[in-house]
């Protein structure tokens, strides 16, 4: 316990953390998945970003984050490869329902009154947002509850920078230009550089296929380019992603804008 | 019994949808909600519209349009109005991922080996996915499932035609320009002209919130504009969406493109 | 939206729809089958019945016709034929409890306090029970809801009329007399005169045998005759059962006898 | 151990049960319910008449009796009283599925080939029906299993000697003649001869309402007369449901006819 | 009905449960297995030890009994042999869970307020304290529930007469020398001493092994000697749980402490 | 990437998993809890250890770690503390058990045929089970999977070391002695050595309370001493366990217990 202020939930006791709830902190639950990111990026990239992301945001604003979920929902084919790939492994959606569910009580049934889950994972949405919205059904859970997707704080601005010759689409984007930028700027030492491949798909459907044909994606795991990714533009990324997460904690929960000092006299 | 051929599969006896499998047709499945859709819209414009679909569809290719699931997954703030609006009738995540699953199953179990689940409620779309991947989990389960958005197919050169002032992105077009052009085409008697307002929204949270607030979306439930809607844009988004569905078929199941003759020597 | 009185709550927009829960409206939810009803009766022959009983309650009493639900619970062989006949496609009884439960509470959810359920397929009722049991085991779920079986509002006097040779019980009764003549009064272009054939079981056991034997119910899906049936008798048989749905809603619920008056000075 | 038979399999060492399974031997399982039956029967009243007939049926068959399943599905109102009477204690109706599935997955995992559930309580049934279809729906899972509600073995010819002003119907049978004239042949010990009064419903309603009105059914819980019940009349049924499960067992399993000699040379 | 108290809930009426009741009387569920327990025991062993005992608890004070539940939890290879025996016939985990969580309900749901648990099967432990957790989650179930493994009341000292060369430790003390002798006092005729083997374990795996290999376990079943085993040490073991259930009950419940006169002025 | 060889999983690229999973790797998942741990220890700790001991028996032979589980079972009163300490964050027990199916089948789905589960917080092993029997019963997932408790390891020459006066039981070993040896040595910087307090019970229940008496559990929600922890002992304990978990891969998986050589030629 070094002098900067211990924002891993998980790293308190159960008093330090007590402590920090009744300073009003706010909670802050990542939520990520464990699913193939190319052969450049690790399989927790989803987890790692959203891990890393709300690690910053407790550190501007008075917020706790309590461990990464990082078994989740399935891969799809069109935006993560889907199924097929090993390391790729995945809940039910329901499991993650009910995971979502149970932590959001459990952390409301301790006086969480403040809750944001970072998502890191596009397959996981409706799924979190059902977890949450069964979680709140019982009258005795009481909590406001923000989900946000990571990608949804970026601007089309910053799209123009980090994609000069044109934006894919999000869907796309796994492993690829986004992902990696971030990996580069918050685990740098788990990019492979020299793995990473190119690639583009010649037929993108607009429509999931079941079960998923085998030459639908291609081998690398891949479903767009990863070059021209860069810590800079993870940098970008962060900071523009960042901002937007405190601008969403200072509308949404005014208070709690103010980090506590780590300097009590 | 008309000179027209029968594509409604609830309309059949046992022996004709035995018949009609044996001749290779596909089975459309529509899933819609029961969902407020402004004051000019009725509760079930998402099953109409996926239900009015599947059936041009299946005048069009060897197809039979299963019964209508219109009771699905819930309504989110910022795509549908959310839960707090009367008449939003919906299934909790779970149950629509039993009822996907139990459909796809009964169908297959039955000889149908080609089936498009043809969507027209966006929440439902990762209840979908997972209830089909949960059918065809078990080996005995074996068939190709599509799962199609209608708004996939809408191209961006029609967006343009549709939305001359800049289209506001899917997850608003909520009861507004296309759904009522939809309907305009599909139900023109349930467009209700006089009812309709225009809404914009002043803020778009690019986040979910639970519980909803209760003037996130306003009094009229809609979060666009739904004025410059039109029978006329409604038949060219038909037309398109019909192609793009035509165009799949042939290529994922090539000897099905072409529909049985209605006049047997 | 001509003269006549809108009844069907899927074709109202969410504001018409509160109104009429302002007048007290009941609501009915028909509950029916996807399930063979032998080579003259299409496979959606309980849902339509249920729907179409359930439409002609609402002209005659304040009362509103939720969408039918027409995937239900699996057939029995010694009362549908079983889930041996393509074209049954159900669901899972506990898919089934869980529609009810969420579709009861949906409508509880925004100001129903008078729900009937109007079943048209035997083997749904436990399941209808106990979903309707599980909607209002929440202290928050507060409504009355009624659930009726039509054929329990048959009288002996009339199935002696409808019987002259005597009736062989209601189990048996899938596709036969009473449900051709029902179809024949309520969609009698549905009917395939010409295919129906008089089926009488030489053996009816007493008992239930899983896996379903293939030779246990005639090939035709029928359990018995369905000669004898006829618009007549459908006409009598719908008389009947509504004159017993309205004195139901008359003494339940007896302010909600007089339907709005559809001239609002 | 003395020299009868042993029929029950909760007495059996695992070894025992072996060698009977081995030589052929049926297995049936009784489920019956904890259910108040008016003030003269116990609360068991339908699991120990479904355990003494699976006994007696036992004795005179090649058959194990397995434990009787006594938690199961809920009253109903109209055939039990429902749930507000104490001492009706039970199962939800997904609980009661799964039961059934385990026990018969269980069963077929050791080499049962052959099970008959014997049903004492009407409500049960659908349950079972549906525990019984999940369990053989896994391929692995092979037997033969027959469902038998012990009164559709009742003859019309029996039930009017029992009855001989009129037999009420078999919903209204609960803690009634039948059910008493059971108890009074198998467990005379239980019928409290004098607490027994007559019930006779004013209104039997042909439809459920929910939640159940408190003054639906008479305080003493029955919903018929019980007085005219006798051991005479109990040894009468059941006599006729063993004659009838006999024919039973040798109309199904032919070769399992003959009772195991219990004098092994 | 004797001179003697009934305390079996199920052989009373609902009114006579009542009357027990409203004397405050305690409710003791027991709770066992259908497992093998080697060559010489029955397959209800664990059931029949804690029904036993619980009927004697409910002699020495104000106690019922209800019905015992007999499937339970799965048998694990290094306490119960594992699935792999025939005879062994369980629930699985979640079914086991909702049982539990139903029973305590559905007493509760009548004025249980003291209920106690007796427990025979040690896998039962982890889904009865999930089951009754789940039960009283829910804000209108509100009693105190005690849940209690017999072996937990058994002092060293008591193990040191009962096991002269070493205690070899509850996990492989089934079918052992304590359960034989608990079967020894309370169902002399269904040990088949006889059969009784001794088996020591070459080999105990501090870990489970998934799926249980063919050999781990004797082929008798048995994982520790069962010689030894008397009536003696039973009564001596009954004696002991007894009289720690009654410490529970009189330190917990004191009120409940005294046994209602059954001679009533 | 420095020299040493990466054994996270979720470090490595899906390429990376693949080629490991090719020479026979063992995937290691350990799972833990989010519970109070005493004043000194933080809400992790059983991850912390589990995932620690699972990271250097990878380095000894030849493993990878999946991604720790930390949300996991309910906290019991007498083993954790129960789930009345803020913190202390679980999983239901149904919730658990579908999280280890869902894990165990996705990573036997990519070829793993040798799954350890190393647990780290008593009340999981009985949802562990469950969990891993679900995924086993479906025919196409095989793999031999082990589960192991790390307390199971401890020898009582060791436990004889650890506590010179005395060994309370593993039970009450929550926060105090080994686990708060085992985070001296796996994680110093966590312990908070001057928040250490010492509890004794006056009182240690034999049996199961519900709902948790506010007074049962010390308020630091401490069992038992844990003051004598030290690195050293720490060190003893991580030894011993991993020289048992040495000898069960070697035992288990004979071949695998040769580490891969980290410098290829």
């Amino acid at each position: 316990m070094s002098g900067s202020r211990e924002v891993l939930m998980q790293r308190m006791t159960w008093q330090e953390y007590v402590e920090r709830l009744e300073k009003d902190a706010i909670v802050v639950l990542p939520i990520g998945s464990l699913e193939q990111h190319g052969p450049h990026l690790p399989l927790d990239t989803d987890a790692l970003i959203a891990r890393g992301i709300a690690t910053k945001l407790a550190e501007r604003r008075n917020a706790l984050v309590a461990p990464t979920v990082t078994y989740a929902a399935k891969s799809q084919a069109m935006s993560g490869g889907g199924q097929i790939f090993p390391g790729t492994t995945s809940l039910a959606g329901e499991t993650l329902i009910h995971v979502v569910r149970d932590i959001v009580r459990g952390l409301i049934h301790h006086g969480v009154g403040r809750l944001m889950i970072l998502n890191g994972h596009g397959e996981n949405s409706a799924f979190i947002y059902e977890g949450v919205d069964l979680a709140l059904m019982e009258p005795e859970y009481t909590a406001e509850v923000l989900v946000v997707n990571w990608w949804q704080l970026v601007s089309e601005k910053t799209l123009d920078k980090v994609f000069p010759t044109g934006f894919p689409g999000w869907d796309l984007e796994h492993g690829a230009v986004t992902e990696t930028s971030l990996v580069h700027r918050l685990a740098p030492e788990l990019v492979r550089e020299e793995k990473l491949v190119d690639e583009t798909l010649a037929f993108v459907p607009p429509y999931a296929i079941f079960p998923q044909p085998d030459d639908l994606v291609p081998t690398s795991g891949l479903l767009s380019q990863a070059s021209g990714a860069s810590a800079g533009k993870g940098e970008m990324l962060v900071e523009e992603i960042l901002a937007g997460l405190v601008e969403i904690v200072d509308r949404e929960w005014r208070d709690a804008g103010a980090p506590p000092s780590t300097h009590k006299p």
